[in-house]
């Protein structure tokens, strides 16, 4: 089951992401419409042609008029949301949603919602360090990665339908993984390194450090400004996985010092030419 | 005391660094020269019209014929090159280099050279992940820093001439430090965010990674393709500071992990919010 012009899709927080979205569905011919909190975003959006209309009440009727829904809120406003009106979408309904971890959101919004309404869980690995709709861009889409996380309460059909949106949406990579592969992934690729962003901003107050960095210092910090709010959930709704990253590259920078104070220079050696070789992967696509 | 286009200019060691020197001073009018080990680097540094000509040999003659000489060579290269050659330079030559080190290479070069030939020690903090001459571009040090490492054996002259240079390479910001001061610096600001890198590449072996990355992933490990020998060499020329700034960086991202396992989020929220405002500094210069 693919996406056609004619289903009505329905963005459920109408900010960065929710935006790109948004924009991108309206230009391929979608009725798109929302619900979001600030009547402005509304507004904004209906402007810029991304919307037909939206609403800042959740009401019953938009609700029902959606064939797909896209939900793009903090993981316990969501959780909230579909316990409250979870039960307004019609027989039929696909639900999806763009949340940084899989685990402890996509079982319960499954066994929260009606028999017949289905939630497959996606998460696109697009983003800037700017927030809001005003700075939504379907561009950030390009090169970017798409996960689908289907549990076995999922159709084939939807989880068909969850991967034509990402590459509807222009993603250069649709995959799927468990929810608890995807967590394990994510703590690594992307939660792991904003911490390690934070740290090595907070390790050292030199306050003269902008006239002495390099590009690699800005590039590992750009993630250091960071929306504390967002990131502190996604943490802590992914503890686990994430303090054992954090461990595992503990021990990996623990070793650098060993070989380091060691005088061990071809155990040190060996680690960057395993590394040149990872890295390299990356390099394959474009980048 | 600055630097004038009557001046004659000498490169020693033609690679990325090196050839950008030559490409930008002869573009500026300076006659300019190298020593380098291959024949081939010459060739294609006289074909660009970067220098007027070259030698794979340290002949006295174009040792004594510079006013300027330019170092680019590792460290113990550049050590046991003007133990060497130190000698063949005219009274009044000036000295300065690249190297990423600066407290174990200054004052041993000091030492070896006669008296009226004066080094000063410079880090332009530019680069590629890419070597050799073929890959100069005068470019990499718009918005990028250069640091000038005097110590109490050197004169205002050489001083002025030295950040004079760097003016003229085009450096966004010229500025000075001890080689104490560089080397704590650069052990935090570039020789710990390798450090980072490779232990971000070795400490999950997954092969399908690069399916599930984001931008962030591949920002902080660009860097991970390293080139083992020089680095290797910077590493242990610095020793004692890196090994304290790997320390001091283990120790913040420690304490997220306490924060985490301890559910505090309101102490993770402020490691954040300390590092958002310490990382928007780096944003009021163009990056």
């Amino acid at each position: 089951m693919k996406l056609t012009t004619d289903q009505h899709i329905l963005i459920v927080g109408l900010g960065l992401l929710g935006g790109s979205y948004a924009q991108s569905l309206s230009a391929q011919g979608f009725s798109v419409r929302c619900i979001t909190r600030r009547q402005s975003s509304v507004d904004y959006a209906v402007r810029k042609g991304w919307i037909e209309s939206g609403s800042t009440e959740p009401t019953a009727d938009l609700i029902a008029w959606a064939d797909v829904a896209v939900f793009a809120l903090y993981p316990h406003v969501f959780l909230e949301w579909v316990a409250r009106y979870g039960n307004y979408f019609r027989q039929g309904a696909v639900l999806t949603d763009v949340t940084g971890v899989k685990s402890s959101v996509v079982y319960r919004v499954q066994e929260l919602l009606p028999s017949g309404v289905e939630f497959i869980g996606a998460h696109p690995m697009a983003g800037k360090e700017v927030y809001g709709v005003e700075n939504a861009d379907a561009g950030i889409f390009r090169n970017a990665n798409y996960i689908v996380t289907p549990t076995d309460r999922n159709t084939p059909e939807a989880i068909e339908l969850c991967r034509d949106l990402g590459v509807r949406l222009g993603f250069a990579h649709v995959s799927e993984l468990t929810p608890e592969k995807h967590d394990r992934m994510i703590a690594y690729v992307s939660q792991l390194t904003h911490c390690i962003a934070v740290s090595l901003m907070t390790c050292n107050m030199d306050p003269h450090l902008q006239d002495y960095t390099g590009d690699s210092f800005r590039d590992l910090t750009r993630i250091a400004r960071i929306n504390e709010e967002m990131w502190t959930e996604l943490f802590r709704l992914n503890r686990e996985a994430l303090v054992s990253q954090i461990d595992a590259f503990a021990g990996e920078l623990h070793r650098i010092r060993t070989y380091l104070s060691d005088g061990n220079d071809e155990k040190l050696k060996e680690m960057m030419r395993i590394s040149t070789a990872r890295r390299a992967l990356f390099d394959k696509k474009p980048d």
